[in-house]
């Protein structure tokens, strides 16, 4: 139970991977590297997922899927694209099992060898394109908008629950343009896409930005960025949207011929988010006492503990609690009754705020004589009695009330975590100090980026749209510098 | 278009092949057996996911995710699990790829072989039930009732698009109970909600029975499916649920303390349904000028087609399109206006036949003075003139009587399709000549059962829940039998 629970304070990592498993949203598996997503897990997993459908959808795509396998051929098409992901992949190369002549159990079957080994996909622009080729002849076909939601796997060394894991949930979008203004506007628009569903559903502010070449996607021309603030000062890349000029169209000969009857090569983006926003999710608004959400994701948004004593005073708590859940119903609120008798009151408390259930009202005899309920909110830990005639438009508005106040106490803390520093003595005792993000001048080559990388574990997390020119000198190098970029430590 | 389409009475494989490619449902992909759904097609599977969830959600089932690696050994604890399975898995060996030292491309790291090689799950209940050793002590922690929608992979070697796909997308449900009943009551619960989804929304009607032992999943102590037969007289096995005992709980040391304070293995159910559901739709309503589908699982339901000469003509049809489009739309009933000036209406007029679009409207010069539009039936290609001002009444009671009689016409096949037979030469006859399924006493044995599957390669679908004991002597061997059972070839 949340006693149990380690404190930020204490140790900031310790405390997310046991909040992970304690309030069960997710927990490892005997395969290495990956996790098991529980129900409560999935269930806030799938209120994202249908945000972001219908934001997608509203913006003109579809959905598809394509498959899981990709052969190994189609990998080496694309130069940058194999070198970002053949050390990650995880290969097929045999296609039956056999019982061991030993009698020792069952073995891959030598025989069954594929003749040309199969990558499980980390990510699909390689199939994707090479089935674009046979959608596309002419302008007509153009755009196509497609989006598929799918495992991906990539085999990391170092895993941790939702935020590195060998195989992950995500979507990506692939999209396929006749003109570059029309993929560059895409790739935007994606990014505005996320930073929406980012800011407005799980009341985690983000910043705007483009990557640093050596950031970039593997393959990608640019690289959009949305960028969030964890509580222990670490930067999170939330969500990106890649501008990949014609690269994979070359690679994989998709052609149209223009309304000029020319022919020519085809534009292209890819777009993603995964259950790493999961992780950002926690790691933004959760406390020592176990999980926060916002209540636009929370799958239940109210519980109710009745408090009693023997079957008659239950019965008559039911009877007004039911009532209570039917008019929140109505109103498209997610409330569960928790009646069971197998645990105690206090337990079921720590329980919901472990979990983070938004709201909860108790409601004990003394209430059924006056008409009142007990109302905690989670994210203050405060307790108010409310009348039970008021009660349904006292939740409904709590419920804007606090999703409004977790997005503006993140974006608080995020804002008192962006330092301007002009010089690298200062970037390092505001980088290990109180960390979060540095605004500072930077001289524009990949060569410095290194060398900070390499002395301080800081990367570029972005060039923020917002920024404006302005003249200044490197922080590190202190060559001449037009535009300050973010950077930060990062998971 | 659907001039080419083949004939049903011609090929009906080939039939089915070129309409599943040509109404842009699905095709197959650069990797073996492995198919891309198309947007149309994933459109249709969206609608079957959304009910299906919403009905597992309303029989208490929550959503999870395990993983898609298996560890082998994992699959050796189940001993005739793994014998039904072991031949068609599709095995990781390698974690890495590396650049050919001779420059040819990209090859796999020899040196990243994996300790223990993974299997692509091609069911989950050996990763699952490993899982649920952790979540189960006490009879509190029971049932558990959850599905997961996942790809799984199957090495098929003759594949078809939707019917049998190397990886195929499905949801399959675990549950663990406390006793044996209440395990049977939730595998036959679930096959009555499979009944239910497949009779409602695919208009497919369906026979309701049980496995004989040879037919049961590799694993299971029996095995509920719901057979439909198809236009071609074959049957097809549309959903199973499995009871499946103790035997994975006793495989993965699943245990729990009962409310009497006894040790105890867990009861186990498992329930699936895929994209198979595609073909059946597919075969089951479909005709020779393309798709027909039933409107509660259309992803269009309705499309406008303009018939104009100059951009003043098709401003004012636009007009009052866009009123009938926002009034279909308030009804919950989706509506397509398609205004390209690429396309020419017959064009139009066919492209929705093929893609099975189960109502349409045309709108020209004429009827904009008429105040009428001509409404076009999909299911009996019959054409009316009618009113503007009764149209969305007209459609709403339509689309509701086209799934009926989309049903109804299905299962007045299927009943004209189920054929007493007493003798094995009138099996025979019957087989080879209508089809359909075959209501025949047999011995209950494996042998004759294995002896008339060589002969005619008919199997026993299933013992219907609705017969009732007869006396009788069986087809083949001429032995006694209390019970006719139903043979079919089937997909």
């Amino acid at each position: 139970m949340s006693k149990n629970l380690t404190k930020r304070s204490e140790d900031y990592s310790k405390w997310y991977n046991e909040l992970v498993v304690k309030a069960d949203l997710a927990e490892m598996s005997g395969v290495r590297g990956c996790m098991v997503i529980k129900p409560y897990g999935y269930a806030i997993w799938e209120k994202m997922q249908a945000e972001l459908d219908r934001m997608f959808k509203e913006t003109g795509h579809e959905n598809a899927y394509f498959p899981l396998f990709i052969p190994k051929s189609y990998f080496s098409k694309e130069a940058s694209h194999v070198d970002g992901f053949a050390k990650e992949c995880a290969v097929v190369t045999h296609y039956r099992l056999k019982n061991a002549e030993d009698g020792s159990g069952i073995v891959v079957d030598e025989d069954a060898k594929l003749e040309e080994e199969l990558i499980v996909r980390p990510t699909s622009e390689t199939i994707i394109w090479d089935t674009y080729r046979k959608w596309v002849q002419s302008y007509r076909d153009l755009p196509i908008l497609v989006n598929q939601w799918a495992n991906v796997v990539r085999w990391e060394m170092r895993t941790r629950l939702f935020l590195r894991t060998a195989e992950f949930l995500w979507q990506e979008g692939h999209t396929a343009h006749a003109t570059k203004q029309e993929a560059l506007a895409e790739a935007k628009q994606m990014q505005g896409v996320y930073a929406d569903f980012a800011e407005n559903f799980m009341a985690m502010p983000v910043i705007k930005g483009t990557k640093t070449e050596s950031e970039r996607f593997a393959g990608a021309l640019e690289t959009y960025t949305i960028e969030a603030l964890m509580q222990d000062g670490k930067a999170l890349q939330a969500g990106t949207s890649h501008f990949l000029g014609q690269n994979f169209a070359k690679a994989f000969d998709v052609k149209f011929t223009s309304k000029e009857g020319k022919l020519e090569y085809v534009w292209a983006t890819s777009w993603g988010v995964s259950t790493r926003l999961m992780g950002a999710l926690v790691m933004t608004h959760s406390d020592d006492k176990g999980l926060v959400l916002p209540p636009n994701l929370a799958p239940i948004q109210v519980v109710i503990v009745p408090i009693y004593k023997g079957e008659e005073q239950l019965e008559t708590i039911s009877i007004k609690a039911k009532q209570i859940m039917a008019e929140l119903k109505s109103k498209g609120i997610s409330v569960k009754f928790d009646d069971r008798d197998t645990y105690k009151p206090g337990w079921k408390f720590a329980q919901y705020e472990l979990k983070g259930v938004p709201l909860r009202i108790a409601m004990g005899p003394r209430d059924m004589e006056n008409g009142t309920v007990e109302l905690a909110r989670r994210d203050t830990l405060t307790k108010e009695t409310v009348n039970q005639d008021v009660l349904v438009a006292t939740i409904e508005d709590l419920l804007g009330k606090i999703q409004e106040s977790l997005f503006n106490k993140a974006k608080d803390y995020r804002n008192s975590h962006i330092t301007e520093v002009d010089n690298f003595d200062d970037f390092k005792t505001v980088l290990n100090g109180k960390g979060g993000f540095i605004s500072a001048h930077w001289d524009g080559t990949s060569e410095t980026e290194n060398k900070i990388k390499d002395l301080t574990k800081a990367t570029i997390r972005c060039i923020p749209n917002e920024y404006i020119e302005e003249e200044g000198v490197c922080v590190f190098s202190g060559k001449p510098s037009t535009k300050r970029v973010l950077f930060a430590k990062a998971y």
